[in-house]
């Protein structure tokens, strides 16, 4: 019985669930594993570098993801800042006739009707009550309202109080609740306050099929909720120029521990500290190089495969939707 | 057909719903109103002072809670650290007999015995998944677990991540979400989370009952979520000494905007600057004085009687509950 909401309808889903489409994280192989489950496999555009989303990775990953999943309900996610620095990204994506494209993190308009000429669905994400009335301005086809618990770049709303707003401003767009969502309560809380799904990301960060360093699946799975934060040190330490206000959340590590609240300092100190970082991430060493995640790591429990976690969340959210019906007594 | 939870089992209410003891606006008949619906009247102890939750004050408002609901579902909030400072004004609200002590920020254990002795429960509200447990050990009848997007007090913790986590670490004692909730969208998320209730504040500030400037109520319709941020330069202002990690989720104003992020400067000014925001908040001018609310102000549209909330609140919830079973087919 799977749950039936505008967005299954909008996309050709069985279940009301989008891959996060995380840098580094989500490429072919996880983006078809959710796509061949049902929902909707966004592969993670990230900067658009040679080692992560430029052309040739994603014509390889996408193709792969289309290889193993059939080709449909594959999709790309972009940093629309990052984005709007090499545009080019976005016909690479098209040629792939995607059933979406989304932008997170900047102004999606002027890429709104390439989209919509290609024949694809305009996912945008925001952070706010009013980048939501403009992403529906701008022509946005689904809405994503990100609470300040999702791991990754993001801002400080709460998902709580964003998504109903959102909903009220957006309407008759559907709205997609994401941040903080890892389990089948999650799922559930998210269609109560009136989305039409759910957006995650940690959760399938944990997934088999996840890319990045095989180390990280179990550092979240270890991981405590109250030992997250949003910071801006691994962008300054990578090099990557985010604007106001989004900041990422991590799990808290000695890095971050380190140079947290000196973010100056730290500007100072590339030149040592960079070549470092980049070693740690390079070999796993999550003491120092960071995880992207979300305040949700408390839901994780084990690493599995990305069609079980899928499943596991919808049969969990059907049985409480049942349940919660027999409240009122 | 009330929705029936192990919250309103433990404390005999009709409905799953807590009203935070706001500061300065739970007074008597704002908690009197919400008990004479159905839900847990919690009285703001604040901090104690002359002006409001001192002895005579708590003795005055009891009692017109008592004489307007009939006693029954009444009980007091105390601010904990401000609490161990004026152990006394304990003894007074359990002399009135009150179905319940919420304590928060703070550590519970020293107040527990006695609560429980003089035949109250004790709720206590966390922020984290550590105080959680915490609270479990200190005896709590119910766990609060209040996210971010609360207005006034709080830390950083969203309420979609933390709840769940909470109800995990907590069960089989129940917990209530807070923060964010503000509609019937809210409450039956929390439901959908495994929470038994909601505690429920800025939604009961826009409260025909609610204590305080009449201003404020119309304030809060006006204001948006995006323009809320919690800061420590209200705290500072009063010379309220907030340990940290906690700070306050306020409207954000010209005092806000002035100050926030120049608290050293702000302390360094005390002498001109307190006489003036006193003044403000004495006269209602809430472009300087403070509003404290939380995200969920975009929620809110009206000031209405308390019951006219709660039962709103409630039967939206209902009806969403009804509609969601039907989703899975």
């Amino acid at each position: 019985m799977p749950l039936h909401t505008p967005l299954t309808d909008l996309f050709g889903l069985q279940h009301p669930i989008i891959l996060a489409p995380m840098a580094g994280v989500s490429g072919g192989a996880l983006a078809a594993a959710v796509a061949s489950a049902g929902g909707l496999g966004l592969i993670g555009g990230g900067y658009g570098d040679e080692a992560w989303g430029g052309e040739d990775w994603l014509n390889r990953e996408y193709a792969i993801a289309t290889e193993t999943s059939g080709g449909e309900r594959l999709g790309v996610g972009f940093i629309t800042w990052s984005l709007a620095k090499k545009p080019k990204l976005l016909d690479v994506a098209l040629a792939h006739k995607p059933t979406a494209i989304m932008l997170s993190f900047g102004d999606p308009a002027s890429f709104s009707e390439q989209i919509h000429k290609a024949g694809a669905l305009l996912i945008c994400q925001v952070q706010t009550l009013a980048a939501a009335r403009a992403a529906v301005a701008a022509g946005a086809d689904v809405i994503v309202a990100q609470g300040t618990e999702a791991g990754g770049h993001g801002a400080s709303r709460g998902t709580m109080a964003l998504v109903p707003a959102v909903v009220d401003a957006a309407a008759p767009v559907p709205v997609v609740a994401a941040g903080g969502i890892a389990d089948g309560r999650g799922l559930a809380a998210a269609l109560a306050l009136g989305a039409a799904g759910a957006l995650v990301g940690t959760r399938f960060f944990a997934a088999a099929e996840a890319g990045g360093h095989p180390n990280a699946g179990e550092r979240i799975v270890a991981a405590g909720g109250d030992h997250t934060r949003r910071t801006s040190v691994v962008d300054i330490i990578r090099g990557k120029d985010w604007p106001q206000p989004y900041t990422g959340r991590v799990l808290v590590n000695d890095f971050v521990d380190r140079w947290h609240g000196k973010e100056a300092v730290l500007t100072g100190n590339l030149a040592d500290e960079s070549a470092r970082y980049a070693e740690a991430a390079a070999t796993g060493n999550f003491d120092e190089a960071a995880i992207h995640a979300g305040e949700a790591v408390d839901l994780i429990h084990d690493v599995l495969p990305a069609g079980k976690i899928l499943s596991g969340m919808t049969a969990e959210a059907e049985q409480i939707l049942r349940n919660l019906a027999s409240l009122p007594k």
